[in-house]
């Protein structure tokens, strides 16, 4: 697997995924918490946003996080130095068809926001479970930009988030894998797989998640592949900024906005 | 108001309407009771799938029903006799903007699935609230045909849902209605808006809402257009039987389906 992940890996990159994470952290983790003193690895932590949630959440796990961008390992480490002082973490710099451990080493696997942007979700799943001992738990969370809809309708605004799905898709990866973890765990082997949305709907009544889900989560995302829309010419300057401004009124007052992430649960 | 209901009457039609009250129930009515003795107004209450659920989750309300269609109103009529004989409703044959009472005389306003079919729902809300006494509840229910996606996706699939989205809005409604509930109550001076997506998410680890959900009530009502959608040139035959193939392949193992309406709460 290479390093080329669609969202870069700006200071900007690095606040939006803070931000989603504070957000959204109750959304995405319910009902997940592991045991005192389970092994739990958590695959691709990239910046360490959902690190902090696990150690947390779950007191007293022993957690292995692994990740293959140097600099993303980095600032995790710092941040759950930062934000969990006491928690028990081995970080490790990796690919994830390639780790050291045997068979059956870990209790749970936890997977968010990462086998998004991989060719084969499923080969990276099979590979990782087997470091799941039988019986014990893997966890999936993705998103699915085809879930992103919003008032007022746009199609300048479709444009650009197509986009994102456009580029993520050239780099080997799915923006719209969420509806299919389900079929793709089952796949992988796993069972017992049962996978649900995880919704968020923001509109003026609910002004923290038009702030930290809308615009600092979404809209910034798109804008995170503006660069790359405008130079291989996907959208024009003037379409980009038409499609960027007609997001962020479904971000004003009398706007609303719809995603949906998805989240799967099985045994190995 | 006319009768253009863009779903038709027929017998098929009034199974799927009931198939998806069923399978929806709690889904949609949750949260929703209110108290015995209360007046409360189903605007629009079609062939009394909703209805049934109103009296049966809030017992001893004194229901008011209308509706536009004197044989959806009958069928309603001999719904509820069957499954609630001992409910009280008073059926009411009428247009919505001119309904007989004064202002204030319910405690509370219930419509669900009507305003989608409307050239000016505002303009029916506001009418339609004038009836509630001050304090009284405001309840609307929609679905949003924008929030349809599922795997395996499909253009052809899509093209047929789109099909339905543009004859909907050809006879003056919005199949996309949902998102906008809040915005869309608040401006018909509602107070205290409160919106939620209700999302309906089906693969085969849940069966009932794979056939009651997916085949039932959306690959049927999507059906029910598929006449129009022929005669006018929409689609061909061939691109019809391709779309409803592809959609029913969501509905196979391995398939997935998500849906969402909204509900949107307020008070007068």
């Amino acid at each position: 697997m290479g390093t080329d992940y669609v969202h870069g890996y700006t200071p900007a990159e690095t606040r939006r995924l803070s931000d989603q994470a504070r957000t959204l952290a109750d959304l995405l983790h319910g009902g997940t918490q592991y045991e005192p003193g389970s092994k739990v690895l958590e695959a691709g932590c990239g910046v360490g946003a959902q690190t902090v949630q696990l150690v947390t959440r779950s007191p007293g796990i022993e957690l292995t996080a692994v990740d293959i961008a140097e600099d993303s390992l980095a600032a995790a480490k710092a941040r759950v130095a930062a934000e969990a002082p006491d928690a028990r973490v081995e970080w490790h710099h990796g690919d994830l068809l390639n780790l050291p451990w045997p068979d059956g080493s870990f209790d749970h696997l936890f997977i968010c926001f990462v086998l998004e942007h991989l060719p084969d979700p499923v080969q990276v799943l099979r590979t990782l479970c087997r470091l799941v001992r039988p019986g014990g738990s893997i966890t999936v969370i993705e998103g699915d930009h085809g879930s992103a809809f919003f008032h007022p309708r746009s199609e300048a605004a479709q444009a650009v988030i197509e986009c994102l799905n456009v580029l993520q898709a050239e780099a080997g990866g799915d923006a719209l894998i969420g509806r299919r973890l389900q079929p793709l765990l089952t796949e992988a082997g796993i069972r017992e797989v049962t996978a649900r949305p995880c919704t968020v709907y923001a509109d003026e009544t609910l002004p923290h998640l038009v702030d930290g889900f809308t615009r600092k989560t979404f809209i910034a995302m798109v804008e995170s592949v503006r660069g790359k829309s405008l130079a291989t010419g996907m959208r024009t300057q003037a379409e980009w900024e038409q499609g960027i401004r007609d997001l962020e009124r479904a971000a004003e007052p009398g706007g609303t906005f719809h995603y949906a992430f998805f989240k799967a649960v099985g045994f190995r």
